[in-house]
């Protein structure tokens, strides 16, 4: 049976989206159908917009509305303190935590040779020159505890230490803490995680 | 921290679909960031006018460009056999199987007095329409083996025995076969479906 043109149309775009597979873009797709078409356009419309109304911000390479980013341009945190994220959607995470209020970098990717992303595709020479220009404290290197995020952090630290010096500038890099989730149990730690939980004990 | 507008209004059109958590709706929204605006668009226009383009097929209900529906309209299929299923996604797992020519007919939902959905919400007066002017030899109630589905498929059988007799035709009510599915083990059927199978045995 041939689907309505329509349909497959719209199966294939859900299709095209991360972790969505045939059958749940066919299943979204048909529950479309049940929705009003206000609700239809403002989904439309959203999707439409998404890019041509957001930029990068000039400074973090945040998603932004306005350049510079309302983190940016926000007086009361603390811009010697930038913390280095992969994805925008990570810089969601600290700020739910409340307790961090400096800025951010975010680098769009981490280095990855297999998919072809070196450092030139990532927003790194951005952050040399961010901390070459402006004083600062320290540089949190948050990318994700994988491979590719680990290779990452380890080229950010070389370039930063080769290129900053020269500026006479003095700050810290730091790597977050690795080790036992809260509430999980040691029953189901893996050994790598074990490993970094001892090398990161602390006394109490 | 505020997410961009853009960004809130996309989050929250993929968070209303059905299985999409809030999660899953931001990774989708920051992913599509990184899309070419002209898959975007064919993602938004197919959003638009998947139900300005579909209507209902005014003989079997299964939703499609044309009305009748291609398969009302194949002269191939069978039009005495009719499958009664309660959605339109129904038909592709029917016509995926490609050992089925008859027609179908599509309820668009199961009666659910929790939601509201009485007999009235569902096109079962179309089907015992159908039944009573057409020539027809069996009906095969496909709709799904829960609660809903069941009581549904006994309000089917009750309706068309009692309206279609008047008109002298004969026609046989079936339901699909129940037991255990190809390729499951026997270890973690259910006792329903157990019991099912052994009263759905057949002689080899």
């Amino acid at each position: 049976m041939k689907i309505a043109k329509p349909l497959t149309n719209l199966i294939d775009s859900f299709q095209k989206l991360p972790g969505i597979g045939p059958k749940t873009a066919q299943r979204l797709s048909y529950y479309l159908l049940h929705v009003p078409q206000s609700e239809l356009d403002n989904f439309s419309n959203a999707l439409s917009r998404v890019k041509k109304d957001t930029k990068l911000c000039g400074i973090c390479r945040n998603i932004s509305e306005d350049d510079p980013c309302p983190i940016c341009e926000d007086n009361s945190r603390e811009k010697i303190t930038i913390t280095v994220v992969e994805q925008p959607l990570d810089i969601l995470s600290f700020e739910k935590t409340g307790k961090y209020d400096g800025v951010y970098h975010v680098l769009h990717g981490a280095i990855n040779p297999l998919d072809n992303i070196g450092p030139d595709e990532l927003y790194i020479e951005d952050l040399i020159g961010r901390a070459e220009k402006n004083k600062i404290k320290e540089i949190i290197i948050a990318t994700n505890p994988t491979m590719e995020g680990e290779v990452t952090a380890m080229y950010i630290t070389k370039r930063l230490r080769e290129s900053v010096p020269a500026n006479g500038d003095v700050f810290i890099i730091t790597r977050l803490g690795r080790g036992i989730p809260t509430g999980a149990t040691l029953e189901f730690a893996d050994e790598a995680t074990l490993i970094q939980a001892m090398e990161g004990r602390r006394s109490l």
